[in-house]
């Protein structure tokens, strides 16, 4: 008899979050589920490692899968969980579903792709799920189930090495969603529009929040079209970062 | 008379490092220098930003140029200073000269490259460099000389949009290297080697650590073949992560 598929799940929000739960309950059918996540919500962590601190481990309980929380980042949880707490490699990584949107460049800041990414480094097919919604009561129904489907599809076809899956899917029920569209990432950037506020002390501080600026809105072929259309958005990502096309145009730069 | 160039320079390792002065002073004789970096360090911290605690700025005074220290992430600095800080955007952005390389994947963790690849994400010029030694009495002068020079060849040539270099430099003095190669990340990933300890309590936790393994030790068109061939190596980074070769391959999945 053929071995149980060993599944990896993670997140970003903490292990308390409706969406690792929700996104737990799909795997299981898929195979066996071991989950490391963060106790504490790592939003906006990037692909960040701790090393000012040491990591403690504290073994957990969620919809009945063997389950850890680390205190420390999604990329901590992943080294962890490859290096200490899993019996070999898993043959697949899924992080989310993150509350709220990581399409377009937000996946540079994201602690689900950071995840996902450090699967792929280590050469497991990798998959971040994220909802379009911050809400904490969203309906989380499509999410789960397009999380099914490309696990499934995933475990099946494999993914080339050193890549990963970045999966955004609109809220709301299955079928009130298109299907899904495999997309390039948006061209775009995030305009911070700081809140500058005065302590009781007297003294200034800021919080950090921003708006999104689409570069090429009427790009059919992106992730933001995509979903602005009620699609699932799914990019292949890779980690090598190299642009080829600089490197072409700056190779006889004498420095 | 044509305006000076601004230059922002940050870093990982936090206003107080070595590397933030030497970098700071090689700027010097091209333009009107502006320092935004952390109060503290902040290595390994990746693109992560800021979202659970407020931040805040404290003035402070580096080689006698504007300098301002945060609490926050390198990636908060550079957006910090973009959105508040400076009275225009900035001609260059350079980040570093960070402690310890930043060749191959481990760009993905590193702060120092995370502030570049923010500058990158919002269409300025930047530069991480980074030395190879974490020995803080270490020779930068040879860092801090190809700093000057690469760093003036970025203001006369520019970059293409949304790309950065990532700049690591062998130890020594400037007549000791090969001189400089514009060449590819290299293939490989760190293989952690988690330090597992007792705290007087009674109770486990972990230190990160781990050993580096190069996938592809004789390409030469690598930053590890060179930095291991004495050369400075000069990568160009972008921010889009597609990886449109994999985006081929799955682009008729029925999911």
């Amino acid at each position: 008899m053929a071995e149980r598929k060993l599944i990896l799940v993670t997140n970003d929000d903490g292990l308390g979050a409706r969406g690792i739960a929700a996104l737990t309950e799909a795997m299981l059918p898929l195979g066996e589920v071991v989950v490391v996540a963060p106790s504490e919500a790592q939003s906006g962590m990037s692909q960040a490692i701790t090393v000012k601190h040491p990591l403690r481990v504290r073994q957990a309980a969620l919809n009945g899968c063997i389950s850890y929380a680390i205190n420390g980042t999604p990329t901590d949880c992943v080294k962890l969980a490859f290096n200490q707490l899993l019996v070999r490699k898993p043959d697949l990584l899924v992080s989310g579903i993150n509350h709220g949107s990581n399409s377009s460049t937000s996946v540079l800041y994201s602690g689900t792709l950071g995840a996902a990414l450090e699967g792929a480094v280590n050469g497991i097919p990798s998959i971040g799920f994220s909802l379009l919604s911050y809400d904490q009561r969203a309906d989380l129904e499509a999410a789960q189930y397009y999380a099914g489907r490309i696990a499934a599809a995933v475990l099946k076809e494999g993914l080339p090495k050193y890549t990963c899956l970045n999966v955004n899917v609109p809220e709301g029920k299955p079928d009130e969603i298109k299907g899904a569209r495999i997309c390039r990432q948006t061209r775009g950037h995030w305009q911070e529009e700081f809140d500058r506020r005065t302590d009781p002390a007297g003294r200034e501080y800021y919080w950090l929040t921003g708006k999104y600026f689409n570069s090429e809105p009427d790009a059919e072929d992106t992730d933001e079209w995509a979903l602005h259309n009620n699609y699932v958005a799914v990019v292949p990502l890779h980690t090598d970062l190299t642009s080829f096309s600089t490197l072409e145009k700056i190779k006889n730069w004498k420095v």
